[in-house]
């Protein structure tokens, strides 16, 4: 189930998307000269599905977000960037309200349909005021062409925007447009991981959750940097179904094709974010198979992929096939025989019957690791299921980038 | 329960503990111009207990000393620096044997009382013919005074050699003296920690078992340095009763002394371990109180020390509290309400009520972020159980180090 060839960015701008507004503008609250404000506009009738941040220490608008989209669907998505809005309490939950209250009020509809998403710095009170003052411009701004503003605008440390936008033949035609930030998991307080889909496909709000769970699950649910999930992670599928092309009424291969390419679009956004991760060189698939279980398949995956020696390796280019059986050995599955473990380095064989493969090439393995893009297969033996998980490599950049941040 | 003053390492050399020999040689397996292999002889009649890596990718020494000590207790000790003997296969297993059987037969023992280890490179044949050629100069050395030469002997990337002796007054009087080395768990290929205590008390194996137990969870199972459990992990109790002191003869207050003695010089090598790890600078206790349970506990506890990001902070000395709190909130534990959650640096109240304390003071977080030690104290507010886990900060050094490695 390739995606189309659209997913793969090779269109030069994000397709518009019937339904869908977008605007972008400067509120200065950390950054000075760029925009650093993104609104969505979403048209009436609009199904919306999300998915926040299972981290219990939350930050504010994702409190408040999920609060307003258990009543309604959303009419309008403002977020911020430099400030995350976490660990500010009280005073948090007050100024994300004001904000989605005071938009509310210039567009006409009511407070709860507004989200508010916000990502940066932990720990400092949202000066909403700024945000505010740039709602009337921000409103008057709102475009079909906005998207790549938007995905500009909500950038911390990322080094480029990430958008991904394809059209997708289902039986109709539907377009799919996304935007995401974050540089993974490791921007430090400049918590984190904010994407947005679009589609003007018709859907209900069960089916756009559904999907969007589905996509997730093997996009930004399977990408890690460091393990540090992050307070204010967000993520939003929005179906306006203005392409008049309706989910029910898809044949079997047409919502197979849909679910296809909105999984292809969000595995290109998460795989975005691990490219950019601070002080990263290598997207790394760390791919499981033959494992009893998916949630196995994923422990083991997850194992090695948050192994600072395996990170390191991965680094240096050095096919230190030791540091990977060792994570393998130490993951929390029962009854793991290493004797059935084998371990390939793109389509190498580096590792089988508890020692190094006999036809293992150095070489080639070291051609490989240094590559800055290349997957780790692990074999367990056990069963059929599989996982892969996407992580980059640990670098001095990312120790200098993470250390220095607040001086 | 402060352990004894002689735990602190005022002592000039380890204590020599009566039913003890040590020697130590140079075989050059890897290293040139220093010792890299040692053994020690252990009475008849001594209780042995020994705890080895869960890591189910664990080295043919580990296999094979466990395998021997179920049969019978130990009499000879042996252990070389520089390879591993893990990832080696059948081959690896049968080298450790050759080892055994060699030392035995010099020795008059039968083969399994001989008990293997090795620490170094993953993944290359053991050399035994390197060992075994200085088993007889090895066994013509023995010495009560050998015990520090032993503890250079098995360094690895340590930059110090790692020992602890103390008498314990605990109604007869005791030696306990105890050798470990390690990097934590960070050493790359070199895997990894080792630890050898001997005491002359007299008790038996069950008691040895309990003690060593009980012991290991509060020192070596608290500590980490970046997660990588190793696969050649082992920690050996010795009580060869030549003191006359008899276990069952303690009343409680003697018995309690001796096992907070046994612990405290057992947390004492961890310690010097991660002080030790490469390329940190700062050695953070991670202390966690107000749990539902000690498991609980620990699983924040370790959250909290794996956390790059946290790593990262305290290698920076910046209180950067979001991040450790980020941490707390993504610990598997169920139920986590965010807004009982306090936490201190030190003695200094840095977070409460879901926001930085009110009288947080940043020039005095920062100057105790920057001590070479100190204690990042979390209370949940759920129970009454506690647990600490002592672990290093993450540096440049460590990348570098662990990247080049093999280079």
């Amino acid at each position: 189930m390739a995606p189309p060839a659209e997913l793969r960015g090779v269109a030069v701008a994000p397709l518009p998307v019937a339904g869908f507004r977008v605007a972008a503008a400067p509120c200065g609250i950390r950054y000075r000269g760029r925009d650093d404000l993104a609104l969505i506009e979403v048209a009436e009738q609009t199904a919306a599905a999300a998915v926040f941040t299972r981290n219990r220490f939350c930050a504010a608008p994702v409190v408040v977000a999920g609060k307003h989209l258990a009543r309604e669907a959303p009419r309008y998505l403002l977020i911020n960037a430099g400030n995350a809005n976490a660990g500010t309490g009280e005073a948090g939950s007050a100024a994300a309200e004001t904000c989605c209250a005071e938009l509310a009020q210039l567009a006409g509809v009511a407070p709860h349909r507004v989200l508010p998403f916000s990502t940066g710095v932990i720990g400092e009170q949202l000066p909403c005021d700024k945000i505010t003052a740039q709602l009337p411009g921000l409103l008057a701004a709102l475009s079909e062409d906005g998207w790549l503003a938007a995905a500009r605008a909500i950038m911390t440390t990322d080094t480029v925007e990430k958008w991904r936008s394809c059209r997708v033949a289902c039986g109709g035609e539907a377009v799919l447009t996304g935007i995401a930030k974050g540089a993974g998991m490791i921007c430090p307080d400049m918590a984190t991981m904010l994407a947005f889909v679009a589609t003007d496909l018709q859907m209900d709000a069960q089916t756009a959750r559904k999907l969007l769970r589905e996509a997730c699950a093997l996009s930004f649910n399977s990408i890690t940097v460091d393990g540090d999930t992050s307070t204010n992670d967000a993520c939003v599928l929005l179906a306006s179904g203005r392409s008049g092309v309706r989910w029910n009424d898809l044949d079997d291969a047409g919502r197979r094709g849909f679910a296809a390419a909105l999984t292809g679009l969000m595995q290109d956004l998460a795989k975005a974010i691990v490219r950019d991760a601070e002080g990263a060189t290598r997207l790394i698939a760390v791919d499981v198979r033959g494992a009893a279980s998916v949630g196995e398949a994923r422990a083991v995956a997850y194992t090695v992929a948050h192994s600072p020696l395996v990170k390191t390796a991965c680094y240096a280019g050095d096919p230190n096939w030791g540091r990977i059986i060792a994570a393998v050995g130490r993951s929390p599955v029962d009854g793991l025989d290493v004797s059935r473990i084998v371990c390939y380095l793109d389509e190498h064989l580096i590792f089988a019957d508890g020692a190094q493969a006999a036809g293992y090439d150095e070489h080639r393995a070291v051609k490989i690791m240094s590559a800055p893009e290349f997957t780790i297969r692990i074999e367990l033996g056990r069963g059929a299921a599989a996982a892969v998980i996407w992580t980059s490599d640990l670098t001095e950049d990312y120790v200098k980038i993470n250390a220095d941040y607040r001086t």
